[in-house]
């Protein structure tokens, strides 16, 4: 054990890439500017996802403008040169104090969250908006909007951010005027019309945690239906696969920054699947890591084309298990 | 108005079929015996849907097999010889009175329910089977099960209606030891995974109301979130458009019986994509089969085409409307 720790030392220093020569991007998933440092260390290329949400909740006051801006921009200039993805606010309506009342939702998951809420919540998202594009000044910024179901979510955050652009324009202030766009894809809606949203944005991020729930309509906080929760289940993969491939035919980068990005036991599949992005919590990078570059892409798409053709996950996951202990 | 209620009265005798010869099968959904006579007089060819929830719900006692038995059996015997689609329990936990405390759960909608409830509450599901098998005696029964996600679910359903057929043989009681046996399509993983979950059963049958929440991961419920619920979202007729394939390709029945099927203006659309069956409240027959009546397979399929091309659900249906008042 004391020697895979030496080892996985090593491997901090080494490109993601594989035996034949396919690079991987490895990021790391951050809430506070103190883990970029650690997400450094443990070798990630940039943030793949910044989760803004700390800043907001358990207090009385939503956070102003400057505060924002300042914390922003902290967690960009610490990661410059590379690139860090702030996900506008991704909580549920309840969790914040605001006008709108939402105790009454009687399936909050299925409620007024995330980009919902930012929508309906104009001042709070333009707010938002102005703090991460000013940030963009001071590094390579890049925008990402979560639980997006269809184009017109896209068309009204696009619209906004151009109308925030101008009004920071008007005052002075120094942004990225190309800062990038993305958009989680955590919704069934966006798998199903990937190929459709991928040309409106430019980068695509699977947030697997989500998705696999509404995939299969389950809350996995619910101890009831916990064990529908299957990663592996041949719809999820399916899923991915879908939204690699939109990815790929719009030529943008797809990412992944949910667990399932942080666990070895998927990189292959991941890999295999195409995604050119794994965003996870540092700790997990040198891991992660280690299996890319002992394998090749060619055999992780074989590997994938035959997990497809299981019908249970239980199948899918008994023979990406053989071939995992047969490898590493 | 009168005159297009004469005219919709002439419809009831008429063969729903196309200019072009193609033939839908046009069911009721009951809830209660009574309905079925309302079905047959609005020319219903079977219930594509019988929602059993109602013998069960705002009682002290779960009903016993001989009060479900004889309820099933009059709305089976009132509309033979055309088939009766009985589908098996469809609540929350949380609306019958069990053991299982469901009070805690925090997204009831994305908790155990319908299929996941009746196999946890194995008693109460064999008690179901029973009563539905003994009904199949007296005309002909399909067996549905709603809110499928994955395989191992129907693999189950089947497991255990294998061994009450088997109960039944040895106490003597007659069945049809043929029956068939469907799943609703109503989580967005039966959509993704709709081609391995065809080979395993008899039809399909798509839920619309909720597989458009899903989707979407909306609650139509919540005020907030209400005005997602869009029925041709791009990502809905693509979810309907892959069912149908997966149909087809098994050579098995494709049904729809959510709201989807009752509305007029999507006729057409269902009638493209390639539904063999609409099932719905009796008073919207007349309406839908005049739709049918009046259309071509052909133009259908090519009014489809055109209407995936599109990237929002106003631009849809601006497009579908126009075509609806061009033509009706
Ligand atoms: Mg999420
Ligand atoms: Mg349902």
């Amino acid at each position: 054990y004391e020697y895979l720790e030496q080892e996985l030392l090593s491997y901090r220093e080494l490109a993601a890439e594989t035996l034949d020569g396919h690079s991987i991007t490895l990021r790391g998933n951050v809430e506070l500017a103190e883990e970029v440092d650690l997400a450094l260390r443990e070798g990630a290329k940039g943030v793949g996802l910044y989760r803004t949400e700390f800043l907001f909740m358990n207090r009385e006051r939503i956070p102003d403008e400057e505060e924002q801006y300042l914390a922003y921009r902290e967690v960009v200039e610490r990661m410059a040169p590379h690139p860090v993805t702030i996900r506008t606010l991704d909580v549920g309506g309840d969790k914040l104090v605001t006008d709108i009342d939402l105790s009454d939702e009687a399936n909050p998951a299925l409620g007024l969250r995330a980009i919902r809420f930012s929508l309906q919540e104009g001042k709070l998202f333009n707010t938002q908006l102005r703090a991460i594009l000013r940030a963009s000044a001071h590094g390579q910024v890049r925008i990402l909007f979560p639980m997006i179901t269809g184009l017109a979510e896209i068309r009204s955050c696009k619209n906004l951010l151009e109308e925030v652009k101008a009004e920071l324009a008007a005052e002075g202030y120094a942004f990225d005027a190309d800062i990038q766009i993305g958009i989680m894809i955590e919704t069934p809606s966006a798998v199903l019309i990937a190929e459709l949203l991928a040309q409106e944005v430019d980068f695509l991020s699977v947030g697997t945690n989500d998705l696999i729930q509404y995939c299969l309509a389950i809350d996995r906080g619910n101890e009831h239906v916990a064990y529908l929760y299957e990663p592996l289940h041949p719809a999820v993969l399916r899923a991915l696969q879908m939204v690699c491939r939109a990815g790929q035919s719009a030529g943008i980068e797809v990412g992944i920054c949910g667990e399932m990005a942080a666990e070895p036991l998927y990189a292959l599949v991941l890999l295999g699947l195409g995604f050119d992005e794994l965003s996870m919590n540092a700790p997990y990078l040198p891991r992660v890591k280690r299996i890319i570059r002992q394998a090749r892409r060619s055999e992780a798409l074989e590997l994938v084309t035959e997990l497809l053709q299981f019908g249970t996950a239980p199948e899918v996951a008994s023979c990406l298990q053989k071939e995992m202990q047969q490898r590493f």
